[in-house]
């Protein structure tokens, strides 16, 4: 198919997503691997203090994320392939896994935690997120048929309900009630912040347009859900090890895809043809922020990357104003004091022990 | 001064706060003094049932008092002096005052609770709301020099949060942090629920108009919080002899008006010039939803009457959907959902008696 069709509208927000898509991840390098050695792959006394650092570090690589595009849209239209950049990423984030998994060899020698080689009983669910995102966004390519982009947009913010329900169900995890409230609360304070005169668009929706977008939310949450199960359920073992094998599956779909949709460009073209500096830019960016919503999973919840790339989505406009002279609406001050609020909510709602 | 100039943009949301201004009240009659004749003037069992039924009567009161505005609109303009109106209301309200304590004289006797002679030191006080109201009233002629209409809606929001805070800090009582975000809530709900696209033009405005929109506020939280707190001091006194002698200040205070504003143009056409069958019932609504506004401060509180006029703004614009056609936007529903949750926070949210 055609090269960066619905990138533009498409990334903005969904960022996060396509990079657990290949859900993997090394731990920001320098900054964990080394200065708190002892804390990876377990939770220590630190653990406070690591999950605040990848929830901060998600959340500015995905609001630099999307002003990235915004640039690049400033600069001008690209002609690469939305595949081979894929592909790149999560070679990228490969590569980087096997680096901090390198210097962790050295320093720590090779253990049963930290050693490359896994069981088939490991592995064998490693592909499934990926999969779960190759049918959502293959399906991406039909809603437009029903729903036109700024309303898709608004019923992306489906995603955070979706994520909560199943976060609920599959993982087990109890949210209070004021933090389902608070939960709410962020998929409108959200929506509401990124309302705009073509908005209303959303409510002429037809029924098809609505079961896709829910089955796509559906779709998107359970893969980050599942993400978290997979990484969870063995503690103790490395976080690159997990990631480099998360990464390898999204490598191989991402091959599958370039084959599929865009073989003969690149066999025509080369590659990397239509690459400029902001590309590698952009990929760069891509891959940290996989890894850091990998380290997420890991040492957080997909509750805290939900508020944190919501977050990132507010960050973005306000960085925004400063550098390409946006200008902000009504409707986002109050999204934005609704999230704020639910945010709040959230972290003063935990259960209680005797509920 | 001219007729009606303002009142069109104005009533919609102002309703209740026209009616404290004059604030007194008689008990939906019937209902009240005569099923549940012994709880009047002090707390019951029947407390909560009693609140619930004032509240509710607000709530349809506040919302139909909106769609009669509408109507009146779409059944062509009308002429009648605004002054004169309220003048009316006032009397209205009084005589149903004198109506319920009559019939209350004639089942219990006079009491000392009951009685209509007072005291100079109770009925000092009296006068006070119906002042800051006047106040607020004369400032509204001068800050849509600075504000235009749809922004001023927008502003009046405003009167959530100075109610919420002044009745923190004159009726000394305690929110909990839930029910202060719950607060918030509620008036980032209302305001989004009330965008449309010529919202932004309030980001415009000059900081004079700011200044001002903020005074507004505070002198309508504050007048609404004082009447509480005349009305709460003396818990035993029958309500109808407390409605009946803020109402009388309310008619002084208007009579000083129409001849003040409307002197020559009463004398030329008559005090009931211009009044249709649809004013009528806009006075008669008016008047009842005065008294319900009073009995939800005997009984319930400053913050359960905002909640109750912000969901009859809600209730408003659904019904207009059916009985005018108008459209809901993607914005009304963000903002009921906000609203609704405010509302569930503020019912879990109640303080804890250990704190």
């Amino acid at each position: 198919m055609e090269y960066r069709k619905i990138k533009d509208q498409e990334n903005y927000e969904d960022v996060s997503q396509n990079d657990i898509e290949s859900l993997h991840g090394k731990p920001l390098s320098g900054v964990v691997s080394n200065s708190t050695p002892s804390s990876l792959g377990g939770s220590t006394k630190s653990s406070w203090k690591l999950k605040s650092i990848v929830t901060l570090a998600l959340t500015l690589l995905t609001s630099s994320q999307a002003i990235l595009i915004v640039w690049s849209k400033r600069a001008g239209k690209y002609e690469y392939s939305v595949t081979t950049a894929n592909f790149s990423v999560e070679a990228l984030k490969c590569a980087l896994s096997l680096v901090a998994l390198a210097k962790i060899w050295r320093s720590q020698g090779v253990t049963e935690d930290n050693k490359l080689s896994t069981s088939f009983d490991e592995v064998s669910v490693y592909p499934i997120p990926a999969i779960l995102y190759l049918i959502k966004n293959l399906l991406q390519y039909y809603i437009f048929a029903y729903v036109d982009a700024p309303a898709y947009q608004i019923l992306k913010n489906l995603n955070i309900i979706s994520t909560g329900v199943l976060y609920r169900i599959i993982l087990k995890k109890k949210l209070s009630e004021i933090q389902w409230a608070a939960f709410i609360l962020l998929c409108a304070g959200c929506t509401t912040a990124q309302l705009n005169p073509s908005s209303d668009h959303v409510l002429q929706t037809p029924f098809q347009g609505w079961v896709m977008a829910i089955i796509m939310a559906l779709l998107s949450g359970f893969a980050g859900v599942y993400t978290e199960a997979i990484i969870k359920k063995r503690p103790s073992r490395n976080i690159n090890v997990q990631n480099f094998w998360l990464y390898i599956f999204g490598m191989i779909f991402n091959l599958i895809a370039i084959i599929v949709q865009d073989y003969d460009e690149v066999m025509n073209k080369g590659f990397f043809h239509g690459y400029s500096f902001i590309t590698v830019c952009m990929i760069l960016n891509h891959a940290l922020s996989g890894i850091a919503v990998s380290m997420v999973m890991k040492y957080a919840d997909n509750i805290v990357k939900v508020y944190s790339t919501s977050v990132a989505m507010l960050l973005t406009a306000v960085v925004s104003v400063f550098l390409f002279g946006f200008h902000l609406s009504l409707a986002f001050f109050l999204g934005s004091t609704v999230v704020s609020v639910s945010i709040y909510l959230h972290s003063i709602g935990k259960p209680q022990p005797q509920k």
